[in-house]
């Protein structure tokens, strides 16, 4: 047998495993794995590094099916070279509830899946991520502990999407060599001949970023092979441009947009079974090429048992910081760093805004932890991102400790759930709340895959004032709430602000947005508590001078309208309490004791917070008062903004009078 | 006087009316305006068509300033250029609130702002749109009535966000060659150089789309004119790279980041006065140079009074639709042909997604109107949103109605964006509603606009089945409702489809998201009703028996199971209400009264959305139930799904009457 019949054979063994899957389920997409199975099999039979019995092995190479769709491309791979999870049991289960091979490759239903790709251009950007923090951990374990590469297979639609672009442009200015795209250069979407929407010139379009580029034809195993191998030595990122036939072997369907995203048909399988030379039962690999494949992963796993001895040989204070990182705990010191700075809060009392404050507690964290790497969509100085700690990173020195991301919000979303998904590093990055909007689908996906990314959104309202309504969010606060299993959390001051940053470090099961306020904010919390009180999500910040009449409930900048207007409410001979609620989505995890007791029976609820009411509906129920905005924000300095809209005490003390007023008219 | 001199202190009366009113605001971006101050006086000087006296002149050339920031250079534009309501009080009153002059250019403060731009990247991928409309409208009228340039002024953050990739690519492929870009290439950002993150070629970026290219010193007004000349004669679209000193004639900061978002202090502005030799006091503009800029806005108003000739000799007919078009009134006979379209309905009763309903209504639609021009972001055959009327739009034939857009949410919504600003047509595009993420940037700024840009997103619950959860929108309704003045509408069956379509069409002022299904859905209103009752956003579909005790709310899909929910509640003896709701945004704007009516007494109110709850408290109050989501979807047929998250009749059934028991309990 020769090594292509062997090559033939093993790669049909992915087309005809996808194409049965595809067929039980009777929903999903053949072409891709069809058409890449040559490209794959070159891939990891000649060159990835892995363990399938050691799936997470730190120093493996990493592969990135950025093309979702074809996710039986990845579960064909992962079942033949032998990842336990993955039975032929799932594989025949594709696309059913409950089974590990979901229609897209979900991050944790089974080993081996990198990330969670489908919605296109994510995967492409993960790499970048994945390839930066590969290179930062190398700069400071050194290559015998971190020295792997990073593979992306990208479709069509990755390199259209937009997302594509700010990925492929950091890569190229970072020069991350050890990042390598192959492109499944089909010529087809879904709509037709990719030729309908775009004429391109991807080869040059990727060089213009300073990537080094091949072309080779994608069903020539050698020649892939060749331009791996060349891409390996480059000091550049490198994209392959596999000419590839989408549905390769199909007899009819093979080279259009049919075979792309339904089951082929039994009459289309029999003619690429005869196409192919494809002779075995649905879903049984002959046991020959099977062995094949196990051999593969076998003979790859070699280089973890390697890396093993080096790491076991390496200092025990090097190894034991590697391992906590890679295992994603924080550091011994970091609660008591914490707790000296929270006791000099309760000290100093400054007033300052609360992306400052961010910018205070990023410095004691910084000085903590090793592995927060941080950055900017371009609004270093507004964001309050950069400390001490941070030197830049630069492509020719990795040494540092924050990226330059460019205007690339999108960009640097996904590469921070990369950068995550990869481990021993802590992603956090940071842009204007309002451009959360840019970097949403990343944010949703770091959300859905439950990773530790933290994303700094400063200028968290009408309070930024005079850039307009452009930049001043209103339904920011709700949409991000909206997301499943996504923090949001709205500090009031410094303190809340340190405890909102202890409680995203410490989630690592959920990615975290912090709103932070441009403007200053007056000490509100001003005693030391080792209780971090953020936790609860909403708690009382200043209690009622009697039985409450009125309650008050607020997030970040607004509390200290809360706190005023309680006063001059008190004042007035009508007692008031205010909740702080920095973070709702925790809030509505508490007991419903806790959560009953918060709300209180104060006969009047008012909401104060300069977005919309639609995430304060729940706490206010029908009578609640909701003080805030129902419209786009205005151009202008911020109070007289905040007067504009009647966010003010004044506009809230009035509201509260007017409602007592009611309901002493109704006794 | 030199043609030099003469351009040189006409240039100087954008910087010093720049420099002035950030000062006086103390607050804005007077780097830009310095720096583009040459390429933006030849361009308008020299090129532009216009009239400052009929600004909404159809024919005129667009002037797009996707680098929003830069807004003082527009602004100073349109004062010198003499649009009467650009007075210099309005420049005094820069980033003040109620002036014309935000902080970013906002569409409808004042004539002449042709786009809402500051979210980087956006006014490149609108002009593709505007370009595209200009071309598609001179294929049906002729150049008699339409020709005209697009032009826009990009700063390096434009090229740097995504969806400038997306925009370019388009524009390339669709060799928009009257569309022309002026890349303000100062090579710094805010962070400091661009070279911090960006390594980009972007001239060879550009040509690798189909672009011509050229690269100028942006300060030569001769070199700037010669390159824009060679753009206006090329049959591709042109980028001309200008090469600039930010802040040009700031003695310290000119050609550093310091000249970007801040003030530039007293002093820097003595040193600017002496640098260029400008004399005359703070927003005051010698007579000699207002008279040259007033002359420049008088001359170029000349070509509009022959080309209102032109339009005065044309056909009557062809004049009369020209004119309603560019109004953006519907035909005569759109409502008598929707009319007779749901009278067939009722008669018919498909069983149907909606999304097919959708492409029914189209059908109508688009045989009755002829402005409508359709889309897809590479979904058609999944979004339904070809029909027999729309032949695709190819590079050499824009005589089709139908854009394949690319798989570019972004910019296929930005685009779209352009198009509706341009006027003449309306646009209408789709992709799955989980992907309005990948839009929602876009999607903002057209409800901040309000302009009539109508997205199609199918596929809009986890009733999309296997796909998994990275397509299952669970979030997007809310977070789409959550936007200000962006109408989401859900229906339920065909009939309800064809009515959002209507108040889609018909609302000038708010851009409209049509929420749609996958699977099929009955017909559930079976009669013919002249008024349309999802203009009320929510309406009584099914009345109960008797005093109801239940009021089920539902939206689309979910009506059916609400409808199924009340025969069961009923059969057991509860009498049971059926509110549809095809539309919270219309319900939230109809009076108190009719909206207590339609929430009713019944003791046990419950909401079913295959999504989440948030969008639904205000309804539901501290008691109603809620059956919907609140997490993320999952993978399998979507039947099974139903199943699994529970949003079922039996679930709602049994959830009403375990309330009820509970309400018989207590009394």
């Amino acid at each position: 047998m020769t090594a292509r019949e062997k090559h033939d054979r093993m790669a049909n063994a992915i087309r005809f495993l996808s194409m049965d899957a595809v067929e039980a389920a009777n929903s999903g997409h053949p072409g891709l794995p069809m058409g890449a199975a040559d490209i794959a099999t070159v891939l990891f039979s000649r060159f990835m590094s892995f363990d399938p019995i050691h799936p997470h092995w730190p120093d493996r190479d990493r592969f990135v099916l950025s093309a979702g769709h074809g996710s039986m491309l990845l579960y064909s791979l992962l079942y033949l070279l032998g990842y336990e999870d993955m039975t032929i049991d799932e594989i025949r289960n594709f696309r059913q509830l409950g089974s590990k091979t979901a229609g897209h490759p979900e991050y944790g239903h089974a080993t081996g899946i990198e990330t969670t790709t489908g919605p296109l251009g994510q995967g492409l950007a993960n790499a970048v991520g994945m390839a930066i923090a590969e290179r930062k951990l190398a700069d400071e374990y050194g290559s015998d502990l971190v020295d792997h590469h990073t593979y992306v297979l990208a479709g069509d639609g990755c390199l259209m999407e937009g997302i594509s672009q700010e990925a492929i442009a950091l890569a190229g200015h970072l020069k991350l060599n050890k990042l390598i795209v192959l492109w499944d250069d089909n010529g087809i979407s879904i709509d037709g001949a990719v030729s309908l929407s775009d004429s391109t010139d991807q080869q040059a379009r990727f060089e213009a970023s300073g990537w080094e580029t091949v072309g080779v034809d994608g069903h020539d195993p050698d020649a892939i092979a060749a331009a791996i191998e060349r891409a390996r030595s480059s000091d550049k990122p490198t994209m392959i441009a596999c000419k590839t036939t989408i549905g390769y072997g199909a007899p009819t369907r093979a080279g259009t947009s049919k075979a792309h995203g339904s089951p082929l048909g039994p009459e289309e399988i029999i003619g690429a079974r005869k196409a192919l030379g494809w002779t075995s039962e649905p879903f049984e690999i002959p046991s020959e090429v099977l062995d094949d494949w196990r051999v593969v992963g076998l003979t790859a796993g070699k280089k973890r048992v390697a890396w093993q001895e080096r790491l076991d040989a390496a200092d025990a204070t090097v190894r034991g910081e590697f391992e906590r990182r890679m295992r994603g705990d924080l550091p011994a010191g970091f609660e008591s760093a914490m707790a000296k700075y929270k006791k000099q809060l309760a000290d100093d009392q400054p007033k300052v805004a609360t992306r400052k404050s961010s910018e205070m507690a990023l410095e004691v964290i910084n000085g903590a932890l090793s592995e927060t790497i941080g950055g900017s969509a371009d609004l270093t100085g507004s964001n309050n991102t950069r400390t001490a700690q941070t030197a830049p990173i630069t492509p020719d020195d990795f040494s540092g400790r924050y990226l330059h991301y460019g205007i690339r919000e999108h960009g640097m979303a996904a590469a921070m759930n990369g950068i995550a998904l990869h481990g021993g590093l802590i992603p956090y990055g940071g842009t204007f709340l309002v451009f959360s909007d840019y970097a949403r689908p990343a944010m949703r996906l770091a959300s859905l895959m439950g990773i530790r990314s933290i994303f700094v959104m400063t200028h968290d309202s009408i309070g930024l004032g005079e850039d307009g309504p452009t930049h001043q969010p209103v339904e920011h606060l709700a949409a991000l709430r909206a997301i499943p299993n996504h923090m949001v959390y709205r500090p009031a001051d410094a303190m809340e602000t340190a405890e909102c940053w202890e409680l995203a470090l410490a989630d690592t099961g959920s990615p975290s947005t912090l709103a932070l306020t441009r403007q200053n904010l007056p000490a509100l919390r001003t005693e030391f508590d080792k209780d971090n009180r953020c936790a609860y999500g909403a708690y009382e910040i200043a209690s009622a001078a009697d039985d409450a009449v009125v309650s008050i409930f607020a997030s970040g900048s607004e509390v200290e309208i809360a706190v005023q207007a309680k006063s001059a409410l008190e004042a007035n001979g009508h007692p008031t309490r205010v909740v702080s609620v920095p973070c709702l989505d925790l809030f509505a995890k508490q007991s419903e004791d806790y959560r009953n007791a918060i709300i209180g029976d104060a006969p009047v609820k008012i909401a104060v917070e300069a977005g919309i009411r639609q995430p304060w509906d729940a706490l206010l129920g029908y009578d609640g008062i909701f003080v805030g905005m129902n419209s786009f924000g205005a151009s202008g300095p911020y109070q007289k903004l905040y007067a504009h809209f009647g966010i003010t005490a004044e506009a809230v003390t009035a509201a509260a009078e007017s409602r007592l007023h009611d309901h002493a008219g109704r006794k």
